[in-house]
């Protein structure tokens, strides 16, 4: 696949840049056991996420990547420290990252962008992205409105830059599922929180054990972002709030502090416990090498190479995606 | 695979009964071409319902179903009705079908209630139904809070009867994807609506042909019951009712009337044109025979059988579940 060959790793996978649980220690972790881990920058200042990279080649010679929060009062500055230190990949979620692609392309970064639609993987594919993950709604935290089934399929047919497919995956079936539906790597952020290494309060991977599928809701679908979490006090909280008709702004300042208590401290009076639906699979804590044996175990990783077949680019003309 | 096998069929492949759109006719029109048609019997009086089962009966000698919606007034009689004629296949919604199942049973028919959640598989299983239909959030019209990437597996790995798979089924691709994730079969819906046959007014057709994956949004998951359909004038006038406070029942019968008002004039202000996710690549009118053989191009149907690996019953109590 596109994803192993061109960073040479063991196993085409990204561990998804998630604010607080991507440090450099975990980042680095993923990268040593054979897949691409990433800083989650989140809302970050600069300093930080540069002593994040500083940290993370302290512990491995292994590629990288750091996750950029577009939204980030910071963005700009963590943007110029990215392209200083030469980081081997950069992720991006909430925005585009036109403004800042020909200085990272110049100081040689692979950029991917996290897309939620047809219309914006075809804008980053003219921005010059490398590749996008394309992430459905079944994944944890902020989510987009498509799912990976239709998602996948839709954005691999009709751009000519690889799809890297996210949202729903947590063992070898959906692995396979997702190269049935174009993929050219993964990226996963719900089961690498069942990783005995996951930076985590030891509360918050229980209840990514125990949750079962009607466990797990979106927030923000009313008034917010929408958000995929376990269902708890704080969820419940928010959604009052939400229909309370609360300010977009104070319901994510809410959230932010609120993921930084589950992940912390395990409350689940306070905490956003972000989790995808996939979590109703996970029952085990594993060890990361385990994990991504288990996850790759009887998977047959092509090649890469985009398939011929277009279905649809031809039908459907630029301005009637992008409105 | 299950379903071929069960019903003889050329492919292993349920028309999602549809209300108004799954008439007789168009029942017998799919089964004859070598899937499995069925009559969406939705708000139908009891009457009507043995009328087309006599119609489709004139039409064609394949195996044919009838959907049962459980909240219709009707539904105690329709149920008699479908013992009486021994229908070859009854699926269900909204709802639990367990106090008619002895008397389809007794009578031959086969019963697969379609399904949103894990819970629900299960105890359909203990109700005896012959298999569930599991149905991502993708699919159109009413809709659960599950993808189909990550429920198609969970069932499957969770129940000892098969798992048809629907929801965001519209090419090959996701054909054999949802064959590596467990199915024994696969229900369709909005594929169906763009076949040359389907009884809908063409302005229907047209919206699914132009419809792209951001044109699509689902009402009712405020103060509704969860409904995807295109974003129209009708769309935005339901979510705003929604969010003033209007009562459910209101809001599910100024649903059904919008229903007719697309399927039979193709009304753009006042209708409702339920369509899944899969509509954003489907851009081509088709007969059924061609529609079919297009889906299936390349895909390998494999011979019915669960595979032996069960990764999650053991860890879930049913109390945990069904809460």
């Amino acid at each position: 696949m596109w994803l192993d060959e061109t960073f040479n790793l063991k196993y085409p996978l990204l561990e998804g840049g998630m604010a607080y649980v991507g440090t450099a220690e975990f980042a680095a972790a993923v990268s040593e056991v054979g897949a691409l881990g990433q800083i989650g920058s989140g809302s970050m200042p600069a300093a930080m996420v540069r002593a994040a990279i500083h940290r993370v080649r302290e512990l491995t010679d292994r590629p990288f990547g750091v996750n950029v929060m577009l939204m980030n009062p910071a963005a700009d500055e963590i943007a110029g420290i990215l392209a200083e230190e030469e980081v081997p990949l950069i992720t991006t979620g909430a925005g585009s990252p036109g403004k800042y692609m020909s200085m990272w392309k110049d100081a040689g970064c692979k950029v991917i962008p996290v897309v939620p639609s047809l219309a914006l993987a075809q804008r980053m594919e003219r921005q010059g992205a490398d590749a996008v993950v394309a992430e459905g709604q079944e994944a944890g935290g902020h989510i987009g409105e498509q799912t990976s089934m239709v998602l996948w399929p839709l954005i691999a047919d009709n751009i000519s830059i690889p799809m890297i497919a996210a949202g729903g995956i947590a063992a070898p079936r959906q692995v396979r599922a997702a190269i049935e539906l174009g993929a050219e790597g993964f990226q996963l952020g719900t089961l690498f929180l069942s990783a005995e290494e996951a930076p985590i309060h030891p509360a918050y991977k229980e209840a990514v054990l125990k949750a079962t599928d009607t466990k797990i809701t979106v927030m923000g679908r009313t008034g917010g972002v929408p958000c995929r979490v376990l269902k708890n006090k704080f969820s419940r909280d928010y959604m009052v709030k939400e229909r309370e008709g609360a300010d977009i702004q104070e319901l994510e300042e809410l959230l932010i502090g609120s993921l930084r208590s589950a992940v912390e401290h395990g409350d689940d009076e306070k905490g956003a416990f972000m989790m995808g639906l996939a979590a109703a699979q996970i029952t085990e804590i594993k060890p990361l090498s385990r994990l991504l044996e288990d996850l790759f175990r009887g998977v047959n990783i092509p090649p890469s190479g985009k398939p011929p077949v277009r279905h649809h680019s031809e039908d459907i003309s630029e301005d009637t995606i992008v409105r």
